[in-house]
C-alpha cells in the first residue's frame, strides 16, 4: 500500500512574531512535521492560515488523504467556509490529525459537537504519556510510555465526546491526568487527537512523537471505500405486499 | 428520585396543514407525546417552531431536565440562536430526545458533527423493532422485538456517529435495516435518537412505542453533576520542582 | 424505584491475619461497605469465602440485584463451579461491581476474558481521581476530583477490554495513570470496576468512595428485562418464499 | 507492508459425512478459504481438529498472526488446554476470525465471556448485509450492501459484548435482523466475526465474502507491539516523598 498523501496544516502565527517560538520552529511548526513525513516516504505538502483560502482549496482537500491541524491563537481566523470544507471532506472519508491547541480549532469543534475545553498550565512541567491499549495501530513500536520534559499541561476534564479507540493517558507532574491520543470514526473519516505539541518546546523533533504522527497518518488514511447512497429509494429490494 | 421535567418540542407545522396528519394528531404530536408522558407521572409541557423563541426561551430551557424533539418539513426555520442554545444546555447536562426526521435537526447535527442522512421510503411498510442490548435501562419492559404495522421505512447507512449503546435495530419488509435506538453523550448531557414517528401513523400511540420515550425521559435525566471547570489553572495541585 | 438489594462478597482472609488489616476493618471490609450500604437503605447483605458455597448460593443469588467483590490473597480458593454461577447471574442481569485486588478474581476474568494484569506498588502514595465522564449516573453527586491520601498504586496497561464507559481516572504521585472507573455491559448485566481499597487503608470510610459504591449499585440495578430466547426458530415471522 | 501468516483452522467433520457438504467443500472449509488467502498473495496454511493438537500447536500459532476459526458440531472436542493456548495468543497480540459458527467456539467464547448465543434457522432464506460502517478497513470495496442468496439465519438477540466496531448488520427475509460484522480488541489481539458461512452454501466462494476475510485479516494482523510489562514496580519513575 503506497502512503497517503498528508496536507500538513499550520496557523503558522507563533512563528511570526514570538522570538521563543521562532527559536524552536524558525520555519514553522509545518515544515518540521512535513519533514519527517517525508523523510518517513510520506508525500507531505504545507498550507497555512494566511494562504489563499488557508491554502485548503477545494484542489488540495481532493489531493489530500490525511489533514494535519495545528491551530492556537487565531481560531477564529479560519473562515467558517473553510471550516465547513474541511468537515465535509472529513466526512467523505479524509483523516484528521488534530495536534495540540487545535482542540478547539473550528473543524474539530464542528466535527466533536461539545466544548472542547480541558484545563492548562504553561509550567514547563514533565508530561508521560502511557499507552493504553498496545494493539491499537498507533501504539505501533512505541515504549509502554515515555516522557516528554517540558510540556504544556492539559487536563480533565476534556470536554469531547468519549474516543472510540483512547490509545494513550498522560500524567503530569503537577497532579493532573488527559486523555491524550483519542480516535474517533465520523462519515467515512478517521480523526485522531494527540496532546502534545506547545509552540515552545522541541516537541516535534522527538522521536516517539513522530512515530505516532506517522502512524497515526497511516491509521486514518482512507481506503477504497464503500459508494454509499442516500435519499428516497422509491423501489425496494424485497416486494412488498 | 422524582421524574424529570420533560418539554415536548414539535415542529406542528404538518399537523396544520395537512388533513392526513391532522386525522391522526388533531392537536399536534406534542399533544399527544406530553399526554402520554404526563399520565405516567411526568411534568410534561410543550413547545412549538412557531412561538415566540420556539417556545424554548433561556427559562423554558432551564427549567427542563429533558426535551424531545419532533421536526421535519421545517428544519430550516429554527434559528441558528435557538439550537446553539439547545445545543449548549445539552452540554450542560439537559437529556435530548430526538425523534424520526428529527435526524437532520439542527441541534441534533451540530451535536453530531456528521450528515445525519439516511434512505427512506414512503411505502407504509412493516417495521419491527428487535432489542439488542436488553439490559440497557430503555429497553426496559419490552418484549425482545416488536412490530410498527406501517412506518415509513429509514435504512442504512444512517451517517451518524457510531453510538455510545445501540439499543435496538430495525427489520423493514422491503429489505432494509437500520440502527433504531442509538444513545451517546455529549458533554454532560445524554442523547437518544429514536426512529419511529411518521406523522401519518399512530407511531405515539403504540404501548412500546410510550414505553421506550418514557423510559428514554428517565435514562437521560441529569443527576448531581460534577461541577467542572476549564481553563488555565497557574497553581498546580502538586509541587512542581 | 426502590434500591436493589446488594450482597457484598469479601474474601475476608487478610482480616482474620493481619493485624494492620484488623486494624482499619475489624469485622471486615463486607461489614464496613455493608454498613454504609444500609445506611444510605439499600437491603444489603454480606458473604464471604469461607462460608459453605462461598455464601453465594443459589437461593442468595436470585435474591441479590447487585454483587460486590472484593478478593486478593486466595481468588485461587475460590471454586470454578461458584464463579461460573456468578458470571451465569451477571449475564442474565445481576449488576456486579468489582473492586480493588478483585480484577484477578475469577468471575471478573471470566466475564472480561482478558488477562486483567496491571503495575502495583505498596508505597501508600496520594492517589488522586478524576472525573472524565461527569453525565454518568456514577459521577453524581461527586467533585471534579478528589484524592485518597494514602493507596496503593495500581498503573497502566490495565488488561482488560476497553470499557463501555470510562468515569475515572486516577494519577498517582509515583508517575502512574490508571483507568479505575469502568463500565461494561455482559448479557444483560452491569459491570463496574472501582480501582481503590486496599486493605490497609480506611479507603472505605471515605465519602467519596461510598458515593461512588452507592452510585455504582444504583446504575448496576438489573430493571424489568425483556424476555429473550435463543435457539431454533423453525417459524419465520415473516413468509419465506 | 508484507501481507500477515494466515491460520485457517476448521474443524473438518460436516466434510467428511454429510454428502451435501462435500458436494460444496469437498476438501474442506480450510481449503477454500486458504485457496482464495493465498491467491491473495497472504501466506496461509490450515488446521484441523483431529491433527494433534488440533493443528495448533505452539510453534504454528508463534508463526501465525492470524487465526481463522470454523467450527460447528464438535466444539466440545476442542480441548480446554488448546483453547485457552488461543485465548493467550490472540491477548498477545494474534489476530482472530471467528466464522459463522464458530459463536459458541471455547476460543470465542472464552474471549468474550457471555453467552454468544443467538436464534437461528435453516430454510436457505436470502440474507442481505449492509454496511453500516463505510469507513471501517473490513468494508473496504465492498458495495454499500451485498446478497447472499441462500444462507442459514441467525438473528438477534446475538448475546455478545457490544462491539467496539460494527461493521456490518444482516437482513434475512424471515424477518430478522444481525449484527453480522464485529470487532473487539482483546489484549492486544484484534477479533472479528464474521457471521455468514453455513456449510452447505458456497458462501466461502462468494467474492464479497472473500474480500471481507481479506479486509479482516489484514487488519486483525499484529504490528509492531509495545513491550507491556505488569506486575509490581518497586521504584516509582517520580520521586515521592
Amino acid at each position: 500500500m503506497s502512503l497517503p498523501r498528508v496536507t500538513v496544516w499550520n496557523e503558522f502565527r507563533h512563528e511570526k512574531t514570538d522570538p521563543a517560538v521562532q527559536a524552536v520552529y524558525p520555519d514553522g511548526i509545518q515544515v518540521a512535521i512535513a519533514a519527517f513525513l517525508q523523510k518517513a516516504g510520506f508525500p507531505a505538502r504545507t498550507a497555512t492560515l494566511d494562504e489563499p483560502e488557508h491554502g485548503l482549496t477545494e484542489a488540495v482537500l481532493a489531493e489530500t488523504d490525511v489533514l494535519t491541524w495545528w491551530g492556537h491563537m487565531a481560531h477564529g481566523d479560519v473562515k467558517d467556509e473553510i471550516a465547513a470544507r474541511v468537515q465535509k471532506r472529513v466526512l467523505e472519508g479524509m483523516g484528521l490529525i488534530v495536534l495540540h491547541s487545535g482542540h478547539m480549532s473550528k473543524p474539530f469543534m464542528r466535527l466533536m459537537g461539545t466544548g472542547c475545553d480541558l484545563k492548562w498550565r504553561e509550567a514547563g512541567e514533565n508530561e508521560r504519556i502511557w499507552v493504553v491499549e498496545p494493539g491499537h495501530p498507533i501504539a505501533d513500536g512505541l515504549p509502554e510510555h515515555f516522557d516528554l520534559p517540558h510540556e504544556e499541561m492539559y487536563g480533565e476534564r476534556f470536554d469531547i465526546p468519549a474516543p472510540d479507540q483512547l490509545v494513550f493517558i498522560s500524567w503530569f507532574k503537577g497532579g493532573d491526568v488527559f486523555r491524550s491520543g483519542c480516535c474517533w470514526t465520523r462519515g467515512a473519516g478517521k480523526i485522531f487527537y494527540f496532546r502534545p505539541g506547545h509552540e515552545t518546546f522541541p516537541t516535534y523533533y522527538q522521536s516517539e512523537i513522530q512515530q505516532v504522527i506517522i502512524n497515526a497518518a497511516k491509521w486514518a488514511a482512507p481506503g477504497n471505500l464503500p459508494n454509499v447512497t442516500f435519499g428516497q429509494k422509491r423501489i425496494p429490494l424485497e416486494k412488498l405486499d
